[in-house]
């Protein structure tokens, strides 16, 4: 039986490095993963005032995650930490009505960026959020994928096969990952 | 001459502790200090791809920014983390049309939390992205307030005398930290 | 079967508050967790340049790590960061001559410490190293043990019924977490 | 008049490419800028119990750093985070007889690894670390230099121009944020 996977993106750009990844990621995962890339820029600013009345979006969200076996995150670094966008995501779902939509999910990350470092420092601080998720984050292979504006062509697609095959093991180790640790 | 200081809050709840907190400090700072709490949550989610037609919200943010002399960030902890709508304003403010509007102007953070930690790993996430957005950070003293819901009266004001004491003295480090540091 | 976990202490203080609390979580333990107090205090500082004829201590440690079927980690902050004797015991082990011996074992972490905090600053810098060493690290209960030193009779002995109770859960999901990620 | 620099390295190793970087930064500063490398490779492992009956390296050490106008700090990632040698020497000197010799402080931080990260998580670890020191970190530029083993000769020496022009810009800067900060 395949694993439902919500892929989650940090940039919200329509021509985001990111998002051609997180597409890449899709057709190379094997069957038995089952990606879904799930938006996060239409969702309104968490503001706790709100969760009497939550906005649609919201609810939409926190009901997709919670279907989910597991999370696969693919984000830029903003600013040396994680995008708005992506930490909106991650405290909208965590909060009432219903709870923390991400309790137990295993996770995965995968940080890239046009500069030589790859997304280090939003790879860890979304690290230590995890943490408080109680989401179980796979250590190893660790994923900081830099000049990541060179990897794809003209079409957007990946055209770099040390890329390729790296991400394919990735998800192979994440897949295991998922096996264990599965609620 | 009194310094400008915009205060940035990283609740954006009504009854924010945080808020509260730097509604004290406005009242417990000198004549020298002129501070102004820039509130946050009414700017919509960051995205690149507006760059070309900034909402009005962003560009008003962007100006008030770089009049200031300084920022003081007074702010919750989020899953182990900055807020988002606080992220949001740095990553904003951060953008084109303009550059980076954060750029050299000195900062002070308080962090604050109702548990026994002060919101410690938001703090230090924010100190992260404030090396990469040119921002001088005061070391010392740091500011984690705990136990923040028990320092206010019922008409929402500060009534521990501890507590009073020790912003007047983090206000007058800042102010020491400013005049070194302003650009 | 019963596991056997290593127990490191990140301070070498003869009268550490950390070193009780590891004898604490000794007697907590349940039959089937067998926790083992292994010093790093005697280990002389990594220098890579003796990886070809390295000090007896360092060989001794890698191998009883080597052997471990999982790692507690219970180590106040210095310096916002990891203590330097645990730093140290890290980095070696982690080193040449028969490679990373932490490799693929199951963690957790407590920290502790006299202030308010709890060691927040070294739990999570840990954390980060964690990741490369490729150690699955148990995300809840986290344990930022504050006023530490309040918790301990004339004899040395925990002394708290919550810090016990609490400590019990925490040992019995870590024993819940090396039956998942065991290699 | 000169500033009296103490450069801190953070790799012990004979060949250490840091410690090559740091011999490069002698040679690029200016005249007003005295830079001098005080090696910890050879200080004990601190620890509290000893602080009535300091090892004679410590004492030294201490007084050395005290007498310093400013702290360049160049550094290697080891898992992650900050060397122990560099970790110890920081916790050491912070210590009693004498009090915090790090105090007041200014600082800049350069990271550099044969990897393309260029030591992203020991910089930022130990600019944590920093902040509790009492040290005013430098912001701008930021110091990663990645696949550091290809900047070097035979000799040993910097051959690379585009990081010596960096560098060069750098120090420049340091030297602006110690006027600024000195104590």
């Amino acid at each position: 039986m395949a694993r439902d996977v919500v892929v989650i993106v940090g940039s919200v750009r329509r021509e985001s490095l990111n998002l051609k990844l997180a597409q890449a990621l899709l057709g190379l995962a094997p069957e038995t993963l089952k990606l879904e890339i799930v938006p996060v820029g239409n969702l309104p600013l968490y503001n706790p005032d709100l969760d009497a009345t939550p906005p649609p979006e919201w609810t939409a969200f926190k009901a997709r995650v919670r279907r989910a076996d597991a999370v696969l995150f693919v984000t830029p670094e903003h600013n040396r930490s994680v995008p708005a966008p992506l930490k909106n995501a991650l405290d909208m779902a965590s909060r009432p009505y219903g709870g923390n939509s991400w309790d137990g999910k295993p996770a995965a990350i995968v940080s890239a960026s046009p500069g030589a470092i790859g997304g280090f420092g939003a790879n860890h601080h979304l690290r230590q959020s995890l943490v408080f998720l109680n989401m179980p984050a796979m250590q190893q292979p660790e994923a900081y994928i830099g000049h990541a504006d060179k990897l794809f062509g003209e079409d957007g697609r990946l055209n770099n096969e040390g890329t390729e095959k790296f991400l394919k093991s990735f998800l192979a180790a994440f897949e295991k990952w998922i096996g264990k640790n599965a609620p």
